[in-house]
């Protein structure tokens, strides 16, 4: 039953392994990568309104303006990436950039911030799917955080499933949305040139009615920084530059280009038509929603089909998180800084956690911030801006590396190859100037959000850098212990002592009799007796069938069963000689169905949490199959 | 870490063994076994008055006429009980009387009936409890759920740890309330009768404000079946006559008759008072509450002191639920109805997650039910019924049995001996009346009820009939497949072939390779190749410290783990003869801290878990010890 379950939602285990990628040229890869950076021009407009909001609905008129420094932002940030994935044709993410050029701790730090955000982006993403979809069916309001909830599942089935993702589930999507906001875009521009475009009929109420702030450099600053949540994705292509066709770089290059573009232009399109039409920030009614409407005079087709293609953009944000956290995690546990596990991609069971916990740390998210995109943000961009940081000061110092090098030098660096480049100190420049304005961002950021949430993330991504170190020293450890270095191999087994436990004469212990002989002549059977009665049959029929072995056996007048048992192991440890070894042998039924194994205690599984300290003590499960 | 933190909280495990039990007397017998039934006082009278409240409050003159008749009911229930105490001196819960009376199907219902009932004591008795703290303390109304929530955890905590319960641990605070609300019933009494009680001052808001029901024959049988939970409780002594001191069955039966009368003299006492000062039944105040204020004329100190041992008796009647239900599930155990690992009472494991399991359940009805008692009860009462049912008909046909052996004949049932009677016929009676009452009762209930949540007990009981039928069906064609009858041992093993498990060449392999050459000469080292570099150093390291053993490498360019070595045992296994075994051995790194532990794959578990259907095919984890 059980199984079958699985299967329906799971897909046949382990039936899914990964196929090598195809390579992909530009077009589908904008498609692929551009998912998450295109979908946060769903939200950033309206969170810049949020904040100007406070200061009365007068502030309004400083959106496209600050819209226009975001976009001047992305550009300085896109050109800097554009140099990374020229540096780093294998992938360049701010994890590896960090940690060939500024160190562990810095790389930690970028592994925590992107590990962060890729949660955020899960409960950001959705959350935004889920209000425009509430703003075109307004009664479905009261049920947003179990919509949001159900969608994460959904996208975590998915990628539980393990679907291949090929390049048309992608296109079609976002070419669906680009298109159609493109078009919503420029009829709006047109209207409003030519004088047609009115302004928001019956709009949501105002998140904030009064003006409760004064429109003061701060709250500009403050505003800004929600709206630099435009940016959030941009360094998606850096990641994935293996994908696409050679020559790679120059297509992966290009086609940021190409989306740094398009994002740009969607963003300070509804930037500008929103403060043209008077758009109001609320929980109830996006601003997308408003203008869209505002736009096409109703809401008819045209208006479902923008909202559709919105909502569906951003469950693919979400999507693309969920493929983004594990690659990197699997990046940090190979470098020894997470779970060794996580390196393994088939192992389901691991993977799956992965998926699970990210989806389970997501819906936590939007249950606690009931699914509201405005309580996320100051959660959101601090771990991106950080990352960005640390990208770029990592490619700045890699240029200086390279303007260091003598002209015919080659180093090869784990994640990238430096040669001697006439320019090294333009682009030095490029890429120092992109980490100082996103360190100042960051700040920005942090300062002015501090209050709202962003406090929280100054304290998880320290927590999680600890973290990471800590495991790290752990396996450092352990290898020095493991090492053969010290020359010696262990000594050979003096004696090989078994216990077998025998609940009871049946076909299952002699199954498991027939296993220690097999060891070792030196076998003891050993009962616990929480009956007497029992006990005497048991012994009788142990003289039958037991081949010799002697039996022991336990009193344990208080239905105990570990303690007896522990009591005695305690003995024979007491006398063992070095070199010999005690190996406890249980027999374990095994019914067909796994439904009835609940059944059955699993004693050797108990004893092992128990005595898994003990050294030179091996406990063995025979495992006998019935029906 | 987490181990001191469990010392914390549950104690040293396993160090709480049980003791044999001290034999008690009556006075401290009352103190332990009555707190469940006297407890029930607390919410009976006000069960009543919320049914009658559906008809306003002109119904409330019947409170005492019901209040009459159930004391009734209750004193046929008594004699029944007393007469099942000397017929069974080893213990007569329905359970054992139904088993050995009225078979398997009775039996199992009696068991389901009672397990039922104990998870809703917990709930009703704390959420009642609960409710007596918010009507002296009003401000902590909105946190009922909370606290209820937080005492279930607390009486669970001190479940987990086992502390033994003496004697006056109970008879403190059950002695406290009986006299405390003997006490107050007698000066209510003595005031009504001088004509110096008033009424309610300042009385809670009604929970229905105006009549919605007519005053029929059925509310008032409907408001009869809430009063009935002041029965609940009244079989305890029944189940626990080996607690007492000899002669036994006359001491408790002694008790018996003193427990029934004070719960009648109090139930009656309350009801009475309650009628006459015009209590109205709340949810935000309880009827004991307006009750003692209204007595007192004032919440002073005595207000205080019958609220505080009116809330502490009924967190014990929970208390006992605690320690009834893992006895219940023992009994159902050994007979084979329920997981076997139930009968050991000190493997802590398995106790735990029972008692675990009991506080998750009542943590659930209580949220769901927003620890409202009124909307508990109409789950209550029929699990208790039935098992009173069962129980007065399985000693009438006990009787009737009786009734029909020679003079000097005597038989031994598990539980109890039957010897000729005289009076048998008057017995038999007495109980066939008590089981046509109670089962009219029961009957009254569900129709009465059914609407209000009856019917969600009347599938669940049917359905855990079903399972442990099934369970038992289970065991028994366990039994048979297990069974040495056939006579032929298991044939030796003709070879055993050891596949060890090589993720690098280090200590802990050396160690897990000296294990396995203990075991055999045929070794096949096997090593999953993620990364041909990693494999090549490893080949080369093995043919220094392999000691001979072949090594196998398996490539796996996709980074899979478990699959390549599935495939690879797929193959042996195919090629396998009988007597043939194949022992897989898995080197396992074991930190010494428990937390590092997460930080390395159980590779042994996740192949049990696959491989756990495979015959003859065992895996050994051999641990090595690392800081």
């Amino acid at each position: 039953m059980p199984k079958s379950w699985r299967t329906f939602f799971i897909g046949r285990p382990l039936a899914t392994a990964d196929a090598p990628h195809q390579t992909i040229g530009k077009v589908v890869g904008l498609a692929v990568f551009a998912s998450d950076a295109l979908s946060s021009t769903a939200y950033a407009t309206q969170e810049i309104l949020m904040i100007l909001a406070l200061a009365g609905a007068g502030a309004f008129r400083f959106t496209f303006p600050i819209a226009l420094a975001i976009v001047a932002l992305m550009t300085i940030v896109a050109i800097s990436y554009e140099q990374t994935i020229h540096a780093y044709p294998g992938g360049g993410g701010a994890y590896i950039v960090a940690r060939d050029n500024l160190g562990e701790v810095p790389a930690q730090a970028a592994g925590a911030a992107l590990l962060t955000d890729y949660t955020l982006t899960v409960a950001v993403s959705i959350s935004s799917g889920v209000a425009q979809i509430v703003s075109a069916v307004p009664s479905l309001f009261p049920y947003r955080v179990w919509i949001a909830a159900g969608l994460v599942l959904f996208v975590m089935v998915i990628n539980l499933r393990g679907v291949k993702e090929s390049g048309v589930t992608f296109a079609i999507p976002t070419y669906f949305f680009v298109i159609t906001m493109l078009l919503t875009v420029s009829v709006g521009l047109f209207k409003a040139l030519t004088g047609q475009l009115g302004t928001v009929v019956n709009p949501p109420e105002m998140h904030v009615g009064t003006a409760v702030a004064a429109l003061s450099p701060f709250l500009i600053l403050h505003a800004f920084s929600s709206g630099t949540s435009a940016l959030t994705g941009i360094e998606a292509i850096s990641n994935g530059i293996t994908a696409f066709k050679e020559p790679r770089s120059r297509n992966a290059g290009i086609t940021l280009v190409w989306m740094a573009a398009l994002l740009g232009v969607l963003f300070l399109g509804v930037s500008y038509i929103a403060q043209h039409v008077g758009a109001v920030p609320s929980e109830t009614e996006t601003v997308i929603s408003q203008l869209t409407r505002t736009i096409y005079g109703s809401q008819g087709l045209f208006y479902f089909l923008v909202m559709a293609g919105t909502s569906v953009i951003l469950v693919m944000a979400a999507n693309t998180a969920f493929a983004d956290f594990p690659r990197l995690g699997a990046l940090q546990a190979g470098d020894g800084f997470l779970p060794r596990q996580l390196t393994y991609r088939g192992s389901r069971l691991v993977f799956s956690r992965g998926i699970m916990s990210l989806a389970a740390i997501a819906i936590t998210l939007i249950v606690l911030f009931q699914a509201s995109v405005t309580r996320l943000i100051p959660l959101y961009a601090i771990g991106v801006f950080l990352s960005f940081t640390l990208s770029q000061s990592g490619m700045a110092h890699r240029w200086w590396k390279v303007g260091h090098l003598k002209k015919d030098e080659t180093v090869v660096e784990p994640g990238s190859t430096l040669r001697y480049e006439k320019n090294w100190m333009v682009k030095m420049f490029i890429n120092g100037f992109g980490a100082v304005c996103t360190f100042v961002v960051m700040i920005v950021f942090a300062v002015t959000k501090f209050h709202e949430g962003a406090w929280v993330v100054t304290i998880i991504i320290p927590f999680l850098v600890i973290v990471f170190l800590t495991i790290h020293r752990h396996y450092k450890g352990l290898a020095r212990q493991l090492s053969l270095e010290h020359g010696t191999s262990p000594n050979g087994i003096k004696r090989n002592r078994v216990v077998l436990l025998v609940g009871g004469v049946h076909q299952g212990t002699l199954a498991a009799l027939r296993y220690a002989r097999n060891l070792t002549d030196d076998i003891t059977a050993v009962h616990i007796a929480t009956d007497p009665v029992e006990a005497e049959k048991i012994r009788a029929k142990w003289e039958v069938w037991g081949e010799g072995a002697r039996l022991i056996i336990l009193e344990s007048p208080f239905r105990l069963f570990m303690e007896p048992l522990l009591d005695y192991l305690a003995k024979l440890e007491k006398l063992r000689k070095p070199g010999q070894l005690i190996t406890i042998v249980v027999p374990q039924f095994v019914p067909k169905k796994p439904i009835f194994r609940l059944l059955h205690s699993r004693t050797a599984e108990m004893l092992r949490k128990v005595l898994l300290n003990q050294e030179d003590m091996v406990i063995i499960e025979v495992p006998y199959q019935v029906e």
